[in-house]
């Protein structure tokens, strides 16, 4: 492994500059636009896969955006990894409050600083250049596969289609990802957990065009009010989530579990002032990790309607729109509460107006077991370069595309995450710090070995 | 006055070419870049008062927009009329709901088509050539004097200033205003009572940044879910505003008074067809009538934070904003309205955000007598040419500068709207039948008629 890791240093300075030309290209999957930028990323992964030592590498079609998919198949009796990663990223909006151009990135601070520099261009490009490094020095003792996919912001329509066309060439004893964090640059963690998500957009009407807000102000229902009354109503006084039924397939964490969660290193006054509020705020009964590890959230991801301009304009809307989405926990059934949401959402709607609920994308939850041995790899991996034995994690984010594979290919997926929560994915300034990015490239070969050695 | 009617038909296609060419000018107060629009317009004006028949025309500097003022001066024993208008105009978003160019005027449908038709162009424009028809007919007994501003649309911030500074010059009997409506067509009403207002932004900060909302939901305050609860908080099951102290000032109207009112026409079916509802919404224990006309109401007149674009974006918002206002009835003083809603909205925060609320605007409401004499010569002016007895009526609307005449220069209004409903002010598709502005013009100079023998 010495080797390995000379090549790595050797080579730093290029491994940079390559995710940078990933990087500039602007493949932001919810904008349609950027179609002509999903196939030339997927191109130059291929083309990158082909550098690294792959057999073979191809553009893949999907009824999406395609995949890039390589391989490498060394003896059939080695053990068989397949690398997940996606290359599409979030929009950049809103684009003021970024400090550099998105797609141009900069190392600043000692950070990456631009959109997907973690997730998960940096991520997944960690994966390739590891491989490299094991194979430029004839040190990998594994079969690998590369499945790069440019839909997973917008909630991998395309790939369980996909996974099912595509079966017996995805075969593998494990998947490997890195589309997660660690909870700080000095304390390795593993997430063995990710909830589930619903998304839907919700638009309510009222008049059928804009009214006079004094005219007919107090006799005709304002969509807006009714909007914000009818998301009022989603939530409690305790935060809890009113919706009929939701939380009937939540599995209550036991006692003896919370506590051992609750062992996990957190710094209240530390996460606080990283996002500068006076007070946290969530489910009643439940601490900050718990609230996003294993209890299911509502949030309003956006919202807009009536006069958002300059000044003052007194009007009262015929519409009002919400991007809302619930975060799930694992069991309980995208689908089932997809429905249960579109039904009780149109259900407390008063008659005065029309509500119209779409569902946009969403996937079920996932839970890794500690003791399998893959997770027991990585677990050695962190240890090895850290010198730290990972905290297991249970995430409150979602990849829901981990879930299908494991319906699909049956196959379980361990999540090596090297990103930091202040990495400001799918925020504006999103950034990767230098340390996480070669620290990834250098803990990554040893998972091979562990793995292939169990 | 067969004179007059005459002179009118034989200049009524040049008469609406002169509106024409007054509506052209975008003059949209509540936008910066509109500014020199708003100049253009005011000389415009002062150009068509002279080509009317005033002695002099000038146009005045204020704090804000500019004032076109003009005058004629006939005899110091005549009565003298001020007539008050404005030549700004609401914002034309959201811009695909117009069929046709805001800002280019066309006929169809025996209707004007544009932004400003009605509201207030294409009313103010009937007084100039009201006023030019008893000119070059030597038919009028009254003196004359108009005012006509360029920022009733954000609430005439500079107008009590000006009127403060120009009281001698602005010295009248009564001030004649068409900035209101009618009942129907074959309906003339009279406006009576007017609601004031206030207008505010609000703005709710959570976290510092936009935050994963995987990462973060349920963890901490999502800023558009909480507006949407401080929202929501705002009325009751019946409909009623919760603020304490809001209604401290509504006078109650009798019941000997409510049941007048209830004699108005008011056909609740085709009411509910013309904004396509199912059902009305309201303040309970009152008629949809007294809802806009003797009760306050509150409404969000825009919303918007988080991701509003295309697709699914998972995020938990920094920031989300409202415009909300309440119309007021007379006696409800809107500063301390105002400062009770600032103070209101803060305190029912959750201290996990931030708020913050700016006044935007407002005024106060207003009642005309209906025993005064200028109303009696309206009333007479609308039955000569209608054939009916005006009803009068108290709109839901507000012109805030109304009861700051009668404050500062201690003049009457007198309400001589001609609008419609169905004339789509302050929205898309904005218009004005020919009929009405036809009939204006016809009507008006009755009311000089009258006036001048009370």
């Amino acid at each position: 492994m010495e080797q390995v890791k000379n090549y790595i240093e050797e080579n730093k300075d290029r491994f940079l500059e390559e995710l940078f030309e990933m990087i500039r290209i602007p493949s932001i999957s919810s904008i349609q636009e950027h179609k002509p930028d999903m196939v030339k990323m997927a191109e130059l992964i291929k083309e990158n896969l082909l550098k690294a030592g792959v057999d073979m590498a191809e553009v893949l079609p999907t009824d999406g955006n395609p995949v890039t998919y390589g391989e490498k198949m060394i003896d059939p009796s080695y053990p068989t990894v397949l690398v997940y990663g996606h290359y599409d990223v979030m929009p950049v909006d809103p684009i003021d409050l970024w400090n550099t151009e998105p797609f141009e990135p900069i190392v600043k601070d000692g950070k990456i600083w631009a959109r997907g520099a973690d997730d998960d261009k940096g991520q997944a490009f960690m994966h390739i250049k590891a491989f490299e490094a094991l194979v430029k020095t004839n040190s990998l003792k594994c079969n690998v596969k590369f499945m790069l996919e440019g839909e997973e912001e917008i909630g991998s329509p395309s790939l369980p289609k996909f996974c099912h066309e595509n079966k017996a060439k995805l075969q593998a004893d494990i998947i490997l990802v890195s589309d997660t964090g660690m909870i700080a640059k000095d304390i390795p963690s593993i997430t063995t957990g990710l909830r589930g998500l619903s998304y839907w957009e919700v638009e309510v009407t009222g008049p059928s065009h804009d009214l006079h807000s004094g005219l007919f102000g107090g006799a005709v229902a304002n969509p807006i009010n009714v909007l914000c009354n009818m998301i009022a109503e989603m939530t409690d006084e305790d935060n809890k989530i009113t919706m009929p039924g939701f939380y009937d397939d939540v599995i209550e964490v036991s006692e003896e579990e919370r506590a051992m969660m609750a062992k996990a290193p957190f710094e209240k006054e530390g996460y606080k002032k990283a996002i500068k509020v006076e007070e946290l705020h969530g489910e009643k009964g439940y601490s900050t990790n718990e609230r996003t590890g294993i209890r299911p959230s509502f949030d309003v991801c956006g919202i807009w309607g009536g006069y958002t301009g300059e000044g003052a304009k007194t009007v009262l809307p015929s519409k009002a729109y919400a991007k809302v989405s619930t975060r799930l926990v694992p069991n309980q059934d995208n689908q089932k509460i997809s429905e249960m949401f579109k039904k009780h959402f149109e259900s407390i709607a008063p008659k005065s107006v029309k509500v119209n609920v779409k569902y946009l994308h969403g996937g079920q939850g996932y839970v890794c077991p500690v003791d399998i041995p893959a997770y027991k790899a990585a677990e050695k991996a962190y240890t090895e370069t850290f010198g730290k034995v990972p905290v297991p994690v249970r995430s409150g984010g979602s990849i829901p595309i981990i879930s299908s594979f494991e319906e699909i290919l049956g196959i379980k997926s361990v999540l090596m995450g090297f990103g930091l929560e202040s990495d400001a994915i799918h925020s504006p300034n999103e950034n990767y710090p230098l340390f996480n990015f070669y620290k990834g490239i250098e803990t990554i070969p040893y998972f091979y070995k562990f793995f292939s050695e169990m």
